[in-house]
Order: structure tokens, then C-alpha cells, then sequence
């Protein structure tokens, strides 16, 4: 797949509701996807926004401005080390819209990451231990997709 | 949709890898769904599978297997009060595969569904309390398919 990269949209996945202990690792990464092109959803490396999700913010209008974002976006770049359901909608979604999957994620002992994202050859996995190996991650599935 | 109960065939979906606080209610879902149709993923309500996921399974073996699954399944039927990445892949693509969904979720106050569920239409989302109240809201949801 061809893709220009300097008009390119970026739906970045990470969990919300299902708990914000990564929600710094997300802003990192939202800010190096900055760089590469327009990320939709920045709210979700937002410090602020906790498990209880977007202040105000109304369940279906979530829903539909998100799907509008899947669809109009370029690529997915996912982190899914924190178990969450919104995340694994989006990227069953995101597989059935045939969009470009990259999933990071930071492997430890006691847990293991899902089948359907482990055993799925239709998106490309990434472990990554900190920040410069998932910059490199990031680098190296964007040069797959040019 | 109508649908012929008596060889339906129900695809559950519950945390293994995300967690499993609530294996106990996915078994008993499991056998009050049993009474109903040919539950497909009886071991996600299996006592002895703990969080690492089904022993020797190949992951992709695992996803091929349950996609396969939810392509045969008439209906599916998601647990949803654990985050778990697996589920809401699995939602994503049962979506996707126009299969009806019922997803059941016990409120608390210190939590809050994800969006992606709550506030999507194209599934049916039912809240309960206890084993009592799953069971008349499973059997709401199939008297509406038939």
C-alpha cells in the first residue's frame, strides 16, 4: 500500500476506561506520531483524562466520532498493554476496514498478551521494553508502508 | 432475524488473558446458555485456565480457531465487566460479520464501560446485578431474535 506520509492520519488506540496506568507512555508516542502525521486522537495521551473517560462526553457521539475517525484514518497504531475493550473493538474494526495495524506492546512475566492480537498475522506486533525501542518500532512500520 | 434454537450455536466471549475475577459467572453463563444452544467456547468458563490462556495453544491456532468460530456462531455473547482486549476484538468483528450481540456488564461505581460498548447501537447491552438477572436478560435477548 502506497500512503503519503505528510498527509497521513493516525488513529492512535490506548486504553481509557480500562485504566490510565500507561497514560504517559501514550502521550510519548502521540507526540512522536506528531511527527509523521495528523494522530485524530490525541485525547488519549491526555494526563488529565482518567478511567472514567472524556469529561461530558456522551457514550454514542464517542462511538460515532471514533468510528468516523477508524474509517477516515491512514494507519492504526495501537499500544496494547493495558487490557481494554475499547482498543480490541477498534482494532477488530480497524481489520475488517483492511486498514494498516501496528500494535506495541511491552511483554513482562506475569502476563501475556491476546491470542487475537498474538496470533493475528493481519497486523504487525512490536515489543518494545521503553521509549527509543518503540520509536524504532514506529520508524520501522511506517518505511514498511511507503 | 429468525433464527432455529434449537441448533443455535453461541459463541461466549470472557477475559482469559485480561483477567479472570470472573471465570465463576462465565461458567455459570456458560450452563444456563447450554439449556439454550451449542455454546462454542465452553472453555472460557473453564475453572482450571487461569490468566497465561489455554495451555499449549498456539496463538495463531487460537485465532484462527475462534474466528472460525464466530463466522459459524448465529449469536454471540460477550461478558464484558473485565477489560479485555480479546473480547472487543471479537466484538469489532462480530459487528463486521452482522451477528447479533449481547453484551452483559455489571455496574460499580468506581468503573465505567467503555464507550465502544455503551454507546454503540448495533449491539444489545444489558446491565445485571447478579446470576438471577443474567439469566432474564439472556432470555429477553433470544425471545427478540425469534
Amino acid at each position: 500500500m502506497l500512503i503519503n506520509i505528510s498527509s497521513m492520519k493516525i488513529y492512535f488506540a490506548g486504553a481509557i476506561r480500562g485504566g490510565r496506568n500507561d497514560a504517559k507512555i501514550y502521550e510519548k508516542i502521540i507526540t512522536y506520531l506528531g511527527n509523521i502525521g495528523q494522530v485524530l486522537t490525541e485525547h488519549v495521551g491526555d494526563q488529565d483524562l482518567g478511567n472514567m473517560g472524556e469529561k461530558g462526553g456522551i457514550d454514542m457521539a464517542i462511538h460515532k466520532r471514533d468510528i468516523k475517525w477508524l474509517q477516515s484514518a491512514d494507519v492504526i497504531v495501537a499500544e496494547v498493554t493495558t487490557p481494554s475493550l475499547g482498543v480490541g473493538y477498534e482494532l477488530g474494526i480497524a481489520e475488517k476496514l483492511k486498514k494498516p495495524v501496528l500494535c506495541l506492546y511491552r511483554p513482562s512475566k506475569d502476563k501475556r498478551l491476546s491470542a487475537m492480537v498474538k496470533g493475528n498475522n493481519q497486523l504487525s506486533l512490536w515489543e518494545y521494553h521503553n521509549l527509543t525501542e518503540a520509536r524504532s518500532c514506529i520508524d520501522s512500520f511506517f518505511k514498511s508502508l511507503v
